[in-house]
């Protein structure tokens, strides 16, 4: 792949661009402690990831109309605040702690591997979090997007292919101009066959020590696969 | 108006981010000369701009379906070049000529007003202007959003009230914390119905030397009035 031939750069961001794991732990131990509740957030914070897809599902499969991540997200929170035996939030509080995928915090390379790619490249977040989460994170981490697109502006949920071909229609490019940049394989498998280039940035630590990345299907291809986005900066000549 | 009430600052553009006049005259004269035309570019950019409402219409009556601002920008200069009698242009002449919209240069005061603001607010566009051409004009003009909307993401024009609306929702906000600012005393009516907070920005030179600015209807109120951005930074306390 030239990069000569890429305009934009389309990014995966739970886990990609920030470590969801590691915050939504940090934010639950504050939060708990704050409430006085006995909860072992780790387990917390996995169980919450873990209804993130099958909450998705029901709208991909057109069940359920449109609804935004953070509807989503808490929908799960309030189910697990039950089976956690956590009760006598107020709303307020629910919100709060829903709204900790507003405060992820980025993997140490990113904001400096960003700010060089973003001299040559066009950065647009392609994410399943809606608008507001994005832009609570860019501004909180300083994460530095051209554009906030992804589900809520295609109105589909990746990894249906409207998500990335109407992201990059949103930039007006062609869907080979794009460059999806993931942790997630099969979420790069999804944007390659919508015509998008790949690049592969495996994050070890996503999901907890001693537990790996996501593992590519053998044979799977990639345009670029690069360590960290300061790797990725120089192997795309930034 | 409490500056504290208020967490997103969305703008027009057209006018009052970018000297649209200026900038699409600079663009039509260097293309004149390269392709030895012989055009009154300032009758042109106005005449242009004049088809810009009629365009719209069309979409907030209905009797087109949605379709952005490049596309009735571009239906517009063919009928324009027509008119001016210019003829022989290559189709990728027309789209160059076509995104002079997308090289529109900023008011002296834009860059640095928004780079102040944004310290403390969210800063998002709400124009009529489509994705690609408000991320191109940001990245050549340095104008730091924290979130492209406006017309695209809600799928209406303004002054429809939905076009308000649903910017406001997708940064996850009620629309009286969203101050609309704004040269156009129209727009900010508009975005008053709807129940967003307003500030006025006049910008005098916007319709050329000696036209003066759109002027506000006897007695409309806005919550703040400021001769730029900088002033604007500065009467909401940044």
């Amino acid at each position: 792949m030239d990069p000569a031939s890429i305009r934009a750069l389309t990014f995966d961001v739970f886990g990609t661009v920030v470590d969801w794991r590691t915050s939504v732990i940090r934010e639950g131990e504050a939060f708990g402690k704050a409430h006085r509740l006995s909860v072992d957030w780790a387990k917390f914070a996995d169980a919450w990831r873990g209804l993130y897809q099958p909450a998705m599902d029901e709208v991909r499969s057109g069940r359920r109309s449109w609804i935004k991540l953070d509807e989503l997200h808490r929908e799960s929170l309030v189910r697990l605040l039950g089976d956690f035996g956590v009760g006598g939030l107020s709303p307020a509080d629910v919100d709060h702690l829903n709204y900790a995928w507003h405060r992820l915090d980025p993997w140490p390379d990113a904001v400096m591997g960003l700010t060089r790619l973003r001299q040559h490249f066009i950065l647009a977040t392609l994410s399943n979090g809606n608008i507001a989460l994005m832009v609570d994170m860019a501004k909180r981490a300083g994460l530095p997007w051209d554009a906030i697109l992804g589900a809520e502006v295609a109105r589909a949920y990746k990894p249906m292919p409207e998500a990335y071909l109407r992201s990059a229609d949103a930039l007006g490019l062609r869907p080979e101009q794009c460059l999806m940049v993931a942790a997630h394989p099969s979420d790069l498998a999804a944007a390659a066959r919508s015509g998008l280039r790949t690049a592969y940035v495996p994050r070890p630590l996503e999901f907890g020590p001693g537990r790996g990345p996501s593992e590519p299907a053998p044979g799977q291809p990639f345009d670029v696969v690069a360590s960290d986005f300061i790797e990725l900066a120089e192997k795309l000549g930034c």
